[in-house]
């Protein structure tokens, strides 16, 4: 009935892995087991989550070699792998240090003398995660950490694309019992997830445009909050003032990092005219002097693109834009190197808004730049997109740089630095456009997203005239 | 091509008043206008919305007999109608007074030494607004005047049932001109409607269970928020250490006010075995007292039914709950008096959960009371519904009463007294179940929510190197 899943490496081009999505029965009893277990952890108060959730951590780090060998197995690359683990931890211990007051009960008297309020807030029971494959452990536990440590139970369905590195965090999770019944990894693909939405009372979806909004759909119609974080086209707008050697260092970086596999990373640039030669020449340049992660995995800073589909996406928008007069510089082209497939950092120029390189997702280490005569220009460009998730502006001084940022359609925006979203969470922010819905995955609301909020109103005086009497 | 739509006047029966739905295109036009008209009044700044608004409020008071009447005329009932204006003002109010902080930006700096954190709002352009009958002004406004504040532009299309209070709004509207580019009002039915869903960037919905969840859809397939106040079938669970006097004064209250077409009404009313007698003895007696609002709309305290629609609904669940058993003590009947449907208090016994008296909304002034033998069969009732809006616990201490609040599936819980929600809007509270949906209307979330959280972040050390060199 339900047929296994092989799973490419995306180094060798090897099927070296299988999954097996469960049938929809038996994904339905761990769903009703998770629930079901949900109000003992919930019983446990934040201080005992916190505990099993510590617990579960240090189980982590105890394998921690054969984590960053599933999560290179998945993704081809080493140090972005260590850096999602040293991430993941330091997101627990973050969120661990902010949920107690997060969570705690408040009491105040009100504007009306006779009521006093008293606040809580309440799990949702039963949380669905649906995470994709460019950071497939920080992103399968980014909405699950703050959503445990709620008090809710968690299902997380990870990207049938880089699965393996849910193995040893299952070992790890063996060793907490509490943790363990409302804690539960689904192996399978899309249609394992769209059953998930059926049995969830809320679904936190990271992924693509069109598959966001079904799952929105899906969520409506069964009327649970879907929070959605989709793509993005994130433009970096670079003024005549601006520091070149930080912004070209910047931009390269928030490009190109992860091969661009990332949400939030540079995809467009817009360059003031007076400069424009200046930047890209810099960009070309430093771009030359990153390397291939091939043949080893410790060599060079640019892994291997995962998904082979994306391999044809990258492609395709790189055929398209020369073929429309776009001038490539540097890098280029997909490349097969031992079964995987590898695209160095490129930087074109003469590109316009007419091509996809400029308007749809690459996920790629592309750097299309463009010259702009105005700053108003500049504004309307970087506006221009059905995306609006975050952007970077570089300026002589923060403040001119604030003044455009300002005016950007976009829900994070790095001012003199490229894609701080990724360091620091601490700012709450929505997406714009088509880049996401729901509340904020920064700031307190990450955590308070998860729990509905409840209101005692108490009568306070002793009369036993209700209030309408008054 | 459009239909005029007759209204039916609730105390006379008599189709007296008539509304013309936008035809489609002219409804677009309206919000592409509110739409162009809505980056001015952002630009207003919160002082300059919150003077427009205040000017809107004294042209609305020096009409105030005339939107009275205008009330009147809509819902049948005098003295609700005076005290849904004397709210409306009480609103504007208290929102000018909140907003400047709510939309204040914020500057900090992180835990991270070399970024600091400036947070903004941004608004969303254009708002739509759908609201119901049964308090037309109110519920109209009340998502409206956030809104506005917050800087959108708003369109709201009232319901059908009782639409003649927007006439002398307008004529005030007329005096404010920064105000009147950007709040419309649309006249029309369920397809006015469903067509505004298509030309807004949020919508809000105040109304039943069943267009809620269309409404819910049609915004995911817009990929646009909806915030959703649907129904309730509130309970009160009056433990045995109760005050019975205050009791049966705060539940009738709850329960008959604005004759029950009230989302936050009490509809279901658990009562401690050993007081059961004694409780509902005294409700009837407390309800006798009061009187139907006929002939004149000054005489007595309950109006009449306002929904042709729902006289029928409310006559099915009584004659249901007849049939299967339920004893009837006052009232019980839908009467026609003079072309409009009446109904007086009607307090009931013997009844249970087979009936839709006791699970689905009335919208009427009926209360059933049934008893209980434990506590946490008292719980169980009360959570045994698809509703999840409100509630109230009545007991000897609120200590007492707190303790089973907290096991209540209910976004806001009065203890020892009911509806309290209905005057305080300070405590934030969601809806459980098919209540409702999206952030809370009540606490400072209820104008936050018409923004997009926006985060800038600077980088603030000197140093050409960016982030992930260091």
């Amino acid at each position: 009935m339900t047929k296994k899943i092989e799973v490419r490496n995306p180094r060798t081009g090897k099927f070296d892995y299988v999954i097996i999505p469960p049938p929809p029965r038996l994904l339905a009893q761990q769903c009703n087991r998770a629930r079901r277990a949900q109000s003992r952890w919930q019983d446990l108060g934040v201080e005992g989550r916190i505990a099993a959730i510590q617990q579960w951590k240090q189980a982590i780090l105890s394998r921690r070699e054969q984590l960053t060998e599933a999560l290179v197995n998945d993704t081809g690359r080493l140090s972005i792998s260590i850096l999602e683990i040293d991430s993941f931890v330091n997101s627990i211990d973050r969120w661990c240090g902010l949920a107690p007051e997060l969570l705690q009960e408040t009491a105040k008297n009100t504007s009306i003398p006779f009521i006093s309020l008293q606040q809580t807030t309440v799990p949702y029971t039963l949380v669905g995660v649906i995470s994709p494959w460019n950071f497939p452990l920080l992103l399968s536990m980014i909405d699950t950490i703050p959503a445990l440590l709620a008090g809710c139970a968690v299902v997380v369905k990870p990207s049938e694309i880089a699965p393996r590195f849910v193995a040893p965090l299952l070992i790890a999770l063996n060793e907490v019992p509490e943790l363990r019944d409302v804690l539960i990894f689904v192996e399978g693909g899309g249609e394992t997830g769209a059953n998930l939405i059926d049995y969830v009372d809320l679904v936190c979806f990271t992924g693509s445009v069109a598959t966001g909004r079904e799952v929105a759909q899906a969520a409506a119609r069964r009327f649970i909050p879907a929070y959605l974080e989709l793509g993005g086209k994130d433009p970096a707008i670079v003024l005549e003032s601006a520091n070149i050697e930080l912004a070209t260092s910047a931009i390269l970086w928030g490009a190109v990092v992860n091969t661009g596999q990332s949400c939030l990373s540079i995809e467009r640039i817009y360059v003031a005219e007076s400069i424009f030669e200046d930047f890209y020449h810099k960009l070309v340049a430093k771009a030359h002097r990153l390397q291939l992660a091939h043949p080893t995995v410790e060599s060079g800073e640019i892994g291997p693109i995962i998904a082979e589909r994306q391999a044809g996406i990258i492609n395709d928008h790189l055929l398209e834009a020369v073929e429309k007069g776009a001038v490539i510089h540097c890098g280029g082209k997909v490349e097969d190197l031992g079964g995987g497939w590898w695209c160095r950092p490129t930087v074109l120029t003469n590109v316009n808004h007419s091509m996809k390189v400029m308007t749809e997702e690459t996920f790629g280490p592309i750097m299309p730049v463009m010259s702009f005569a105005t700053v108003e220009e500049a504004i309307y460009l970087a506006n221009n997109s059905i995306y609006g998730l975050s952007a970077a502006v570089f300026a002589g001084t923060a403040a001119e740089a604030l003044a455009i940022a300002r005016q950007l359609k976009a829900g994070a925006i790095s001012i003199n630095d490229a894609a701080l979203t990724a360091l620091m969470h601490e700012g709450e922010k929505n997406a714009f456009n088509f880049s996401g819905m729901g509340a904020s995955r920064m700031g307190a609301a990450a955590l308070k997203r998860f729990t509905r909020k409840q209101a005692f109103l108490i009568k306070t005086n002793s009369t036993s005239d209700p209030w309408w009497f008054e």
